[in-house]
């Protein structure tokens, strides 16, 4: 392969690019915003906007799944998160916020050992239908087995398996790993599922029947992932690898479109715009909706892997708060930093590209330019 | 092409490069800065230095516009600025300079939504061409419809049709776009436009009939345009690319030679230097020039996307003041930061590489370095 | 070679890499971490980890030896720190830790003016003895000849040779270099001889019958290595290149596999996870022990360069206390900067990209990838 | 040629390397630095270090220069300095060392006005030659003309000719141009001549019959040249390529050696080690000496573009004193950062690497590997 590279003489390696690495070109021709789509439908279900809120505490909660609903996206709860492990975490949510960072990794640690109730995934999911939105909730692979006949139940449009890693064959000594490709088949519910990361990877989630595969790690700590496990997948390189792996399904498959949602890397407008670039159907965002004024972490931003129990791998981060969630989709703008009208830049570079829909998009020319340093 | 690389398996990107990436190298010859010329033409304009002023409020007024035709170049007035918006702005400009960082691009969008008047337009023109310098106005493409029968009817050497990306095919399902083909046609004024950044997007621009064209994005916020669009073309690349695209044309078209004119990334005189090694016939200069004691932004600088109404792209950024018109383009220099004596440097930078006039120089040897960070 | 690059035209170079410029990535499966092994055996010893102690005052007494070889580990004192040259080192360790910057070295290079005793060399090492775990001692090439016998009278499992370069043919015009060939060949223990960092001086390391090479240039000091000497191999291509000699070897050899043992560029533990990805068989460990609660430098770290009489070449370095030797190895970490867990992190890093033994990781996917500034 | 990058469809680049880019590797061979030679011959004159003093006024007196010929070295004193100006010039070295950085180019410009006195010169030259050491002294190339003749007659062993950048083809319309052809070929002294930068250039240098060509642009002001005239020429790849003009030219002319005397971007101890890496056969030190305690720069250190009348490049820039000139070149060190035991380092590194001379240690391996940022 043209990318490949001699790390020495005992190992090659590929060159990958992260978002940061691209840009995208405007060509010979150009188009009026209005006259731009920014629809995006999976199975049955139609958005008006091509993002879906990350099952993070910080970005979505019951309320926060619906406001974006209503705003034409798609909301997933954390079905793990401290909606279901208590009655009111109002006040936890408070706490945390303002904790010390250096109690923060411990005290997190703490708050979620509390359990997982059946009780309140069912409250949180109904409490969801109930606004007249699609309706999904996230568990992480480790926990699937254990609570999803409860969520079947419950009753879901969209059901999510998000891990930082979540591969077709996982090998375990102790109880049966999940089955993946039994459990989607035997699910009368489409399957959204990920993060993956390379070609081979989701090509096999594709194979077990997921209506969409998340590409990234499924937490957007990926610089402490890169630092404590030393895994690394730069999102250009890895969005391209799976809208890849889709292509080549397609036709494996005679005609199963698998959605490609970019799922990590996505902090401002311009990265939402890449990640289309790469072949992205769809993005889930977390830090970019945390900064919202309705998002439950009150400008903090945090995944699973920060209170993970013996290897915490992220961090409380500081997001702060830029505006109204409906300020952050469509403006306006009262700052040029890519934080807010996230939708309205993404339309504006596709009519200054030339392109009117988000499929035709993904043919846009990119160019590959570091970001200097100073 | 050579410089193709693969970012995954579905996508292949170009690699790109900016100002920063390259320097020029001398070669076995040098000469004496006094026989080298910096002479450019245009149509049937000659200038002493292939210098432009960008028509944005921060840099071109009437008086600096007249300023710099006295000091050998050209001066372009912004025909959608404060100046045909407002009978008298000098009090806006003093309030611009004075505003909070967190007030300013919210003020701005307030400022600019006071509509233009074709009094002002016509007042303005006449201002410049009572002064005997050459007469240049821009229009954004959006506005060249409404307003360029007074414009044309006011009297301009040149017209200059100046947005972030204007393409020769612009697609729109309201109002008629502007068909540049006719309307340059149509027109008896020789025409700049830009910015376009491509080969493909210049070479249809230069089949409109257009005089020059400018590279760049129109603007100089080309960070921010990258952070909120995902756009971004690195200027070295960009120039070379237009520069082939104007030899390919000199050929189609039996030898019509179209301007190219570097719109973008000169803040420096060794940028300035690397723009012509890399092509451009001309130099269109915003922040470098608005760091003269004559320029109208007092030290502030900005662009027509620092107010976007909705999405604002750009903001008023502090360059400072650096010396006289005079002494940022001629000299003598008191400091050594690549601000002043702009003309001297490049003057320079000729002679120690051996060429003696600017169409020679495009020629010169080119190394790849980026810049180490610290 | 296809990494071949023209520096100009008389002179070709490498391009090589460093841990920073790369990652693992998952690979289409990954397993449950508990059925990861971290085995590792040398000669006739088995570790439960693949961790060694650097032989540094700052990270290795005789006790903090016997604390990693409780864990599972080896602990290698070194035989010309303090702890050979004074009787009871602990107010001289006191001493470097509150010295103030610019005093230090010129202290330390007095401290260290203390000859070497060898009744104390054979008292630490019958200290360590008596604790029940394996032995072992590290010399400098310049002293291996006048203290060897000490060593291997007072009883040593393996004994370590390590220096900044160390060749298998040291020229010198005084008294008889080393002769390790004829040395190793003699000595009843296996030997553990570097630092090297390229191809064909590992070949010839593993000709003189060593069991083991480390990889590095036995000091940690890597960025001022290349500031001074202009030296620097970067450890991601020069772990690659002797786990390729190892294989030459093994075949040249009709099976004699040495042990290849990164050592430097391990500061967190997604750089050991890295270095078992280049083909590392074990880990030696400085600055990452030198950080445990037991460690003799109290926060801080230093290397024999430091002290050089004539040319210091490193600096002490504050590295901080971040936990205890066991929180350090097995968790539970309480940050997430790859500083905790380290054996915990390498064996979820394993699992995840879905590896069972250290051995099968060496085949990981690898991708190049330079961490952006800022 | 294999780094010829396309820059766009108009334009091609050769990437290019500073010495921060790479890197010497060790061997497999080490040797005792004891039985290194650092000698240097040029012409009939021998020294014992490759080491010249750069002719700068912050740099080189009649009294380090006499110090430096006595370490082993060569010193050259720039004969355009304040020493050729004044009578006595020490109060001025005084007040440029304690003027406002605001006012320093604009003094320094005032103080440089005085005329240079053909008396001085040869008053300067004869108190080194008093002293017994090898006496050299430096003028550029417009200055030459006018004042060889009181050199020549006032006696010395080596001419230098240097200037930013020194061709063998000047172009000029008034007075007549240094024919450096001729002007070599009438002296009886040896010149050695420079900046040169490239292939090309050192050839044709090479062929006026100077004895040595200086690579780099005769200042030191690296960063500013690039950034005020767009002029880089990176000193791994300047000084390779003119290492292979050395070869073909001792081809072409049947035996002729001309010296390569690095110039430029020599800092550091590492650097210094590199330049001979890419075949310099000296160097010339400016930054690296004036931090002696004898230097007249009193921690300043300044090039003749810092006080250039109209177009100043380069500034005054604080050096710091870090020893005495013999502890600077010779040791002992007692930091760690490259700026003391220059040859000590040197002698080290050849050491290390397995090299005797500095004419073998040219053919050291080399590795790319960019430093990276934070």
């Amino acid at each position: 392969m043209s990318n490949e590279i001699e790390i020495g003489r005992g190992k090659r390696g590929r060159r990958a690019y992260s978002f940061d690495d691209i840009a995208v070109v405007p060509s010979r021709r150009t188009r009026d915003p209005k006259v731009v789509s920014l629809g995006w439908q999976i199975d049955a279900f139609q958005f008006e906007i091509p993002v879906i809120g990350a099952p993070m505490d910080s970005v979505m909660s019951p309320a926060t799944a619906i406001a974006l609903g209503n705003a034409g996206g798609l909301g997933v709860l954390d079905l793990e998160g401290l909606w279901t492990r208590y009655e009111d975490p109002a006040a936890l949510f408070e706490e945390i916020a303002g904790l010390d960072p250096e109690d923060t990794t411990s005290r997190m640690q703490e708050i979620y050992r509390e359990p997982i109730k059946d009780e309140l995934i069912t409250a949180r999911l109904q409490e969801i239908r109930a606004a007249g939105v699609v309706v999904a909730g996230a568990l992480s692979p480790q926990r699937t087995q254990e609570h999803y006949a409860t969520v079947v139940k419950a009753g879901v449009d969209l059901f999510v398996i998000r891990g930082t890693t979540v591969s077709a064959e996982h090998v375990s000594d102790g109880a049966e790993p999940l089955n993946l490709k039994k459990f989607i088949y035997d699910l009368d519910v489409p399957v959204i599922v990920g993060g993956a990361s390379t070609y081979q990877a989701a090509l096999h989630l594709m194979r077990t029947g997921a209506a969409g595969v998340l590409v990234g790690f499924g937490g957007g700590a990926a610089q402490t992932t890169r630092t404590t496990l030393g895994i690394h997948a730069p999102m250009a390189t890895a969005v391209s690898d799976v809208a890849a792996a889709r292509r080549d399904y397609l036709d494996e498959s005679g005609g199963r479109y698998v959605h490609v949602i970019a799922d990590g890397g996505l902090g401002r407008s311009g990265d939402i715009v890449k990640a289309f670039a790469c072949g992205a159907d769809a993005i889930m965002l977390g830090a970019a909706l945390a900064r919202a004024e309705e998002a439950p972490g009150a400008g903090y931003h945090w995944g699973p892997e920060a209170h993970h129990p013996v290897l915490p791998r992220g961090e409380r981060v500081h997001v702060g708060t830029h505006g109204t969630l409906d300020e952050l989709l469509f403006g306006p703008g009262t700052s040029a930093d890519g934080t807010s009208n996230l939708m309205g830049a993404l339309r504006r570079s596709m009519a200054t590209t030339g392109y009117s829909d988000l499929k035709e998009f993904q043919r846009v020319d990119i160019v590959v330019s570091p970001y200097q340093a100073g």
